[in-house]
């Protein structure tokens, strides 16, 4: 483990990134020196300068060994890429792994870009199968087949397994790290059996009880064991209701299992009950990160995290898709107002209103749409609430609807001198507000029925229904009552 | 602890759900039988109704005396006011405090409200020091007051501080249940030691080392206690490079180094580097989903997580600020339409026209904002980074309103015949994408030099600008060259 690196506190952490750029800098300003000098230059004097630029790589060198793989991967997403890659090739080849799988996907890119083969071979060689896995997406083909036959056949097995599970299946984010004991041995002998390790497998809480077939019978908490007498047996003391995981389940129900039952580690079991492997607490919290990450992402309408020093053409790339939903939903929501250009012509008031009815319908649909979306994704509404949640977000439209549409109505009615256009505007206002909470509700609902994820573009759907639908409410009032 | 308990994967944690439903709707149907017999009833019927109707309740409180508090709270949270209050008064009362610390708060404060004092004192008095500090805002006075008296000196100083720390600080966060060592006795006298516990405390990892003055010297996990020769001192054992909190640092912070090192606990101290306390693991990971999930709603204008069967009224209150906000913006944009009606008379095609400006800039704005809000948040953005964050986006505005705007134009042109009103709407989109880039570079930027949080209300803020100088540049375009 790395045990004489040094943990850093967030501001260490910040003081580390600063220590960094002020070295890459000097470094490069020495560098920006002697490009410059086009002259035939002074032999000593390139001597001295190149020596001092040494001398600052070696300091940072220094710096960098003694370093969290994590701290190191924290800096290297916070450099541009010029200078990513000047760190990237002073961090000693045996950690070049570690920092491999803490980095983002974006800067992962960037980094594997710029090894060679015979790098990421010995890269993929210092990790565990469950690493690999990882990391394997990103590798080119040919170090994959390489580094598929310097594996052992039960380790060839393990990475074929890993790789095979969905992203989002506890099988992706299992490890094979694990301490088995036998249930008919005494406490005694397992803290022996324990001293012939040089160190346990990271986070391990509970050793797993196992038959000699494999299969899972129980699990033994260390701070039982600790607590125990000695002469105890295993089979006397090991917990017997546990979480027991299976590969194809999803990710996201283990995370919640982790969350309720405050675990640390948990097994995961084949339909054979036979103990293929455990999922542990950090990778647990990565994926939670990860997930909380991807969705604030998606609402934004970004396909995946940027590396903030991007091009511009991926940056381009990663948003057309979303620009390009909105182009047609505006569009729609245009045509919806080309079609009233008549009234828009005979009373212009509508035009400066229109925005308002649309906004605002849309912004009480999305507080809806949220509300429902989280609440179905923790499992708390089933299909007969609907009824219910619909008659709630009535009411509570029809409120906001009399009251911000009666206040906007006194406003329009006061500034264009037209108590019908105000009656109209709070009417159109309450209409859409009226829209925005069924399609709030239905919306999530029929989606989850379809099978399809209620969260995925909930807000660009509801916004566009509440855009053209404000609109054609609005002027179709509009058109009928005052023109 | 809840050995004998169940825990329950999510497809079990549904089945509860579904029992429990079912067995209170039978419940109800049998009361609301009994109710609605308003002739003199056959005693003998009563009687028989009497004993089904305690049945059906019986087996519901024989169901959840099995499972986890966690489990409970999950199924209050899913339940309607009446029927949770049911549920809850047959949850044996010694387990009423796990449970109110598990459910979110706006069904904690509808239990809490249907509780007397004394049943609150009993739940408050079954707590360790730092759960009741988590629950006493929500605590009447009195009940406080009536605990506070029955606390050992230790504990009202434990409780004192505890509350005393701010929500989002690791004094918030931390609890008090360690176990501590000395540095000069050997593996074998810790064993020994540990054997006198009952249990260990939950999430006991690491054990801390302290002198005399409760000094913290170093942390010994108990991965190396197992695999080491019991006559090896601690002192050579133990670990000097750790992870230390105090209790005023930033949850968050302390969150991220948990996610950075992969801890499970981690030691806090005071000024004096003296123990007093530590943060595990499970708390983290609440405090992470309670953070991400506040991000969430706030992002959609919700104060707080909204019980999903919270009152009409509750819910308008829990969003009005937003709407009034947005209402507040929306009104603005307005009148910036207003100024240009002139223009629209003349042109009508405008109206149609501009909101498509405004929208698809707002939506480009909130993409940048989101990616330079998550930087930021990451602390990987320094102030110097500014120039190139803004060269790349106006990059990326200018791309996307040359092809997107492009596209509109030539659409424009097309329907209205007007090539002049094509080059003014590319024009328009161009220079409004241009805005939001800026806007969504500088406004976080800005903010977090003037010591703002850059993720409050950043949504808001950029839609407004994007909105108002959307309809702005259109029209203005439009007034100068096509009138």
């Amino acid at each position: 483990m790395n045990e004489e690196l040094h943990h850093a506190d967030a501001d260490e952490l910040q003081d580390r990134l600063t220590e960094v750029q002020t070295l890459l800098a000097r470094h490069k300003l020495v560098e920006d020196l002697v490009h410059r000098q086009e002259m035939p230059r002074n032999e000593r004097h390139d001597l001295v300068e190149g020596l001092v630029h040494k001398q600052h790589l070696n300091e940072l060198r220094h710096r960098l060994d003694k370093m969290h793989p994590a701290d190191i991967a924290y800096i290297l997403e916070a450099l541009p890429l010029d200078e990513r890659l000047v760190v990237w090739d002073l961090v000693k080849a045996e950690r070049d792994g570690d920092i491999l799988l803490e980095v983002s996907d974006a800067v992962r890119e960037s980094l594997i870009a710029n090894m060679d083969s015979h790098e990421l071979v010995a890269v993929a060689e210092s990790l565990d199968t469950d690493e690999l896995a990882d990391l394997a997406p990103d590798l080119p083909h040919d170090v994959i087949q390489g580094v598929f036959q310097s594996l052992s056949v039960e380790e060839r097995e393990q990475l074929r397994a890993a790789m095979s599970y969905p992203e989002d299946s506890v099988g992706s984010i299992m490890d094979f790290d694990m301490v088995t004991v036998r249930e008919d041995v005494t406490l005694e002998v397992v803290l022996r059996y324990l001293r012939l390790f040089d160190e346990l497998p990271d986070h391990t809480d509970q050793l797993f009880v196992v038959d000699r077939e494999e299969h899972l019978k129980g699990v033994l908490p260390l701070n039982r064991l600790l607590v125990s007498d000695p002469d105890t047996e295993v089979r006397a003391l090991m917990q017997t209701d546990f979480i027991d995981l299976e590969p194809d389940d999803f990710a996201e129900e283990a995370a919640k299992a982790f969350e309720r039952y405050d675990l640390v580690s948990a097994p995961v079991v084949d339909e054979e009950h036979k103990l293929i492997g455990r999922v542990t607490i950090n990778t647990v919290v990565d994926f939670i990160r990860e997930e909380s990450e991807a969705e604030q992402l998606a609402q934004a309408g970004l396909k995946e995290e940027e590396d903030i020093f991007a091009s511009v053409w991926d940056s381009v790339k990663n948003r057309w898709a979303w620009l390009a939903i909105n182009l047609v939903t505006a569009f729609i929501a245009s045509r919806v107002i080309g079609a009233f250009e008549g009234s828009i012509e005979k009373l212009v008031a509508l035009a400066a209103l229109m925005p308002i009815v649309a906004g605002i319908g849309g912004n009480s649909g999305n507080q809806t749409i949220t509300m429902i979306v989280r609440a179905i994704a923790i499992g708390q509404v089933r299909h007969d609430a609907i009824r219910r949640l619909l008659r709630k977000e009535l009411g509570v439209a029809l409120i906001n609807g009399v009251l911000w549409g009666g206040l906007l109505g006194i406003a329009a009615c006061w500034m264009y001198g037209s108590i019908s256009l105000g009656i109209v505007m709070t009417s159109a206002m309450t209409l859409n507000l009226l829209l925005a909470a069924t399609a709030g509700v239905t919306i999530p609902l029929l989606r989850v029925r379809l099978g399809a994820d209620p969260a995925v573009g909930s807000s660009v759907l509801i916004t566009a229904l509440t855009d053209s639908g404000g609109f054609f409410i609005f002027l179709g009032l509009a058109t009928l009552f005052l023109l």
